[in-house]
């Protein structure tokens, strides 16, 4: 048995999406497209008797974590430590799930291949009801396409070949638990067509303004987010909303141009990965 | 029209593999494992009347980056920068061809997504006789398992999710279309006994006695590749043989610690990427 590892999970922000349940949540997923950023979620994983999370330093229940943790049979202290939010739209559950699956692979030496560690991951996320396709985006890096919804062994990903500086504000948290609980078929119709007209032309732009499509027609804006990227629009820039959560994102200094205090990072290049020894 | 656009691509050692030709180049590749670097190919295009390719400012000619320019249907001036010799076993030309696709693709606004570039170059790769599975390995980053072999569209890839630190030592070249153009029987029968071994455990340990094994069965180790190996290996380290070149690679500090000058690097978590604006 090792000692701890540690692994870095890109935040992921959704622009739009179709939900696609199925009895296996290997199978499961969603279609759609969003943006990894360079602020995420660096988790910590050392062998333990008894495991405990911790998420900036509180005790939390995160139900993907408990997941991955059971799949792999291991007990053990998760540190995570991340630079979003929780709840408000960036996969952070979803981060942490997968940093754990990657760190604690390497800190009990359990020989599993990222595929199949990515597996455990979307698995877990999609049991507990807390995203559909924030794993496998995470895993994969980029301005993530999710082209066929499902695990690594069932969905088929591309990506928009573009790396802009992103800007964000969040005026709070929207639960992904209930959406996905409801009727999605609005959503879906929605998600699907915003799909067709990205992979018709995959570019930044198009992402972006059918993003706005899709967060319109499925009825997700709230006025605070409506008002925020009419304000950017105003000032010459390009915005949506991030799924699912009270988030504004932007490209370039779209936000701090329409005289918002945005966040700023990058698009991040890479998925999710160990921290080098 | 726009400005110039840069992208990087990590060089992609392969440890071991078994070719698999098509009369498809989209569906021709290797099956194999091998580990991307952080030491790479900077490749920058710009519009131009002529295509001109420079290769650390020397003019030169690669067959994929010209499959690739022509492809897209564009002239182009290509500057590559590389960290990497040529022809020693670190996919320098498939580097070229997948940072020419992905920049090309930038700077004249094609509109193509990620796999649709990383198509054109591994065609381009594959149709030059210059390699088989670089460029979908390069697209990846970490250390890239090829499960099926050919482009995005075909193939299957997995990784050994591990990020080592790499040390490297180059002797000479060893000509890749010989070698792909000559009987690749016995090749490709030991490359599937290695791949058979490493995803039932995909570890770096795995990953280096399997690629070891392979360049022994395969008759494509020289005497100087041979006693470096055993050189690291008699200090306690783990090396193998880069495919195709007169290379060494090993993880850690193996070839310092067996008395060599070695260049260092570490796994590049990534894989190709546009530079950031």
């Amino acid at each position: 048995m090792s000692d701890d590892a540690t692994a870095f999970v890109p935040g992921h922000i959704t622009g739009f999406f179709s939900a696609h349940p199925d009895d296996d949540p290997a199978i499961a997923g969603s279609r759609g497209a969003g943006v990894t950023l360079s602020h995420g979620v660096t988790v910590t994983v050392e062998p333990a008797a008894e495991t405990v999370v911790t998420l900036d330093g509180e005790t939390i229940t995160i139900d993907p974590v408990s997941g991955v943790l059971q799949k792999l049979g291991v007990t053990a202290s998760v540190d995570a430590e991340s630079e979003l939010p929780l709840g408000s739209g960036f996969g952070v559950s979803g981060a942490v799930a997968l940093g754990t699956a990657l760190a604690a692979n390497s800190a009990f030496s359990c020989g599993h291949s990222e595929n199949e560690l990515v597996t455990m991951a979307h698995e877990a996320e999609v049991t507990a009801g807390t995203g559909l396709g924030d794993v496998v985006a995470q895993a994969r890096g980029g301005m993530p396409i999710r082209v066929e919804p499902g695990g690594p062994d069932h969905g088929r990903m591309d990506g928009i070949p573009a790396r802009p500086h992103i800007e964000y504000v969040t005026f709070g948290g929207l639960s992904t638990a209930d959406i996905l609980g409801g009727d999605t078929t609005t959503l879906t119709a929605a998600g699907e067509t915003a799909l067709d007209a990205l992979v018709e032309r995959p570019t930044v732009d198009r992402f972006l303004s059918e993003s706005r499509r899709f967060a319109r027609d499925a009825n997700l804006l709230t006025d605070r987010v409506e008002t925020a990227i009419e304000d950017v629009r105003d000032a010459g820039g390009n915005a949506a909303m991030a799924m699912l959560g009270e988030t504004v994102f932007a490209v370039g200094t779209g936000l701090s141009d329409a005289g918002y205090d945005p966040e700023r990072c990058r698009v991040h290049p890479a998925g999710a990965t160990l921290q080098s020894d």
